[in-house]
């Protein structure tokens, strides 16, 4: 992986620990508990992916990843005005962060010798399933699995990852095209309030 | 495996699918929260029995697996009233595949040299965790821990393949008789409202 | 490890497994589910350290944990006046148990040759995961992320290890004065009633 990838992942980490920082203390955490839910929310989907691979979770071979979780803590109690402010703007840096985690998933996957459904799937689980252990933890029903389009915006890049490479692109074309998927999604569903439709009982 | 097994395991998937996605339908998720949930009802408990015994999970081996419950989505969409009226029936195609994933598990945690009362818990843990993985992400204390012969028709089942060996029977005797054991349990559970004295404060 | 610290922790399993049936009592689960939430409430922290570090799970090696939390039950439902009685007492094998469970964890991560933020990391794990697990069950937002000196005292238990180790002290040396953090650390917050300073939204 780049320099500029590489970088780009640990600022995932970050935005992704802030954000499950600052639901934590809507709930009323305290600093530990917050911080705890910081890491799950940031490296909940990376580590199940690398438990499901059988390999070493990504986060206990590199102390920086741990890092930029810690340092999110006094960014979200010296900050707070100037977070919420950002609010209308911070779902890019999130889209951005959610791309990154699919190109992740998908790469580390394929490298494994997984045929390309798996990496899709596993892609989907690093973007998506550490949301989904923040809620469980917080005692929240999954945010993902109700109303937004957020994991079928992982599975959407990773599709494309496959039919870029289909169609002849070169590894890193896959993953751009893949990570434009992911974040033009996104940035439609928030602008529009795109959901999916709800199953009705 | 035999075919006849395989094809039992795919069709006890598919109605395990079926039964997460009714229920993530009442609690209004939408299609990917309801097809995930059906997911992790589905394979919940495999997979956690495959990474507790350190082996790549199941169904990221074979895509028929996630094929059947792909497919369970559009089952519960399309037939919702029919599945309604075979409500009185459904707990039948369910205990046999609550069986079913009990002798899978028994027998792949022997194959890997652990003893007797390992798989027995891990015939437990397959049959009976995927449905408390579901509960937990939708949000509900899990079912299974307060009023049904649920898990406990596994651990019976356990015990009646270790005893059948005990007594000289061969792998497919023990089998047999662990899943009579399971599938009887159930159905008089089910008929006569069997439950477990529950513990008090 | 010697015959000495393993009898300590086969009782640490027992005292975990005490207290998540008790709490599984309040919420009338019945026997079946509080033995599961007695196992998750006492494994599940080393069960996840093990996954995460790639090793099989303690348990399914030495069937005497299991042994430990199956006497639990009986206890549980023998001694109950006994148990509310003791009560004001139990906190501190509480803390003894957290103490062992913390330091197994430490030397089990250095001795597989990770470093020390990871071996404090999965000390802590140890200690407190089982309690989030189990809360996590009995759907209740976790005790230990809200307003309890727990987690934190693992932390501090985990880096007086480290310090001791730099100050030239032996293993055992490391491994007491980390218990004695520990155990000293939960023995002040309750008694005190420490707590962390909460979040604010």
């Amino acid at each position: 992986m780049g320099g500029f990838e590489y970088a780009l992942e640990i600022l995932a980490t970050l935005f992704y620990a802030i954000s499950g920082i600052r639901l934590a203390a809507v709930k009323n955490f305290d600093w530990f508990g917050a911080l705890s839910i910081g890491f799950v929310t940031a490296i909940g989907g990376g580590t199940l992916r690398d438990v499901l691979l059988g390999v070493p979770p990504f986060w206990m071979l590199d102390p920086w990843y741990c890092v930029a979780m810690l340092v999110a803590l006094p960014i979200v109690m010296s900050f707070k005005r100037w977070l919420v402010r950002l609010e209308g703007t911070f779902y890019i840096f999130d889209a951005v962060g959610l791309a990154l985690f699919v190109d992740v998933g998908i790469v580390k996957t394929l490298m494994m010798g997984y045929p390309m459904w798996v990496a899709i799937i596993m892609g989907t689980i690093t973007g998506a399933m550490g949301g989904v252990l923040r809620d469980v933890f917080i005692n929240e029903v999954p945010l993902v699995f109700r109303k937004e389009i957020y994991a079928t915006a992982c599975i959407a890049g990773g599709v494309a990852y496959w039919l870029t490479g289909l169609a002849g692109g070169s590894p890193i074309v896959q993953q751009l095209v893949c990570a434009v998927i992911v974040i033009g999604l996104r940035f439609f569903a928030v602008k529009h309030g795109w959901t999916f439709p709800q199953m009705t009982d």
